[in-house]
């Protein structure tokens, strides 16, 4: 089983996506991150069956942590929760701190812990300073 | 003059241009926004020439207030200022605040007010809770 996944739920798929790219240029390939910004057809919005699709292709990892851009991208994740299997659900934390900030940090810790509240512990740190990079 | 300019300097033109899309959804051409994301020639990275161009679109907004998603886009950004024109760079500031959440809530905010205390104070409140949509 793999460490921890992380999975970025924004309006918009742009940036999920460069989002994404960022973060794979920074950790290379030992974090798994799932962009499931925009819609199904990538318009604004969110899709609670494209979460749902990260979720799954998480179903690997140890831990999932989800980062979402505002307040139906939490909705939308949390409803893509409740459509997964009980032991994948259990798995996912919804992570309350900013989506680029957040996943960046969590990302870069991820790749030397997969304990859950060591990373989570970094993100919170976000309120007081900015990532440095 | 207009009110005020919302630049988004992250190292992804991705996400900048997402985010300004996004933003631009939510409040139609009310609010003056540049994205300002990646280096000159759309690499990952950050660009000060690049944010300088974007400071001098905004020359005729009242305040012109700076998202940042790291350490060295704050640095490009605080260069950026460093080489414009004195009038200009007294109408600067670089938010401290998370660049997708931040921006938006900004933005939303600049829509009703040119007060930028009254806007930063909508900002600060993020520290608190995710932004809704």
């Amino acid at each position: 089983m793999s460490g921890v996944g992380i999975i970025l739920v924004s309006h918009s798929k742009k940036i999920t996506d460069g989002l994404k790219e960022l973060i794979l240029e920074m950790t290379g390939d030992n974090v798994i991150i799932e962009s499931a910004g925009g819609t199904d057809d990538g318009r604004l919005g969110s899709s609670a069956p494209l979460i749902m699709e990260s979720l799954e292709a998480c179903s690997e990892c140890k831990r999932i942590l989800i980062f979402c851009d505002m307040g139906s991208s939490i909705l939308s994740s949390e409803t893509a929760i409740d459509l997964v299997d009980s032991e994948l659900q259990e798995k996912c934390t919804i992570v309350d701190g900013p989506i680029v900030e957040g996943a960046f940090v969590a990302s870069v810790q991820a790749q030397i812990t997969d304990d859950v509240d060591s990373i989570l512990s970094e993100v919170e740190k976000l309120k007081e300073s900015a990532p440095t990079l």
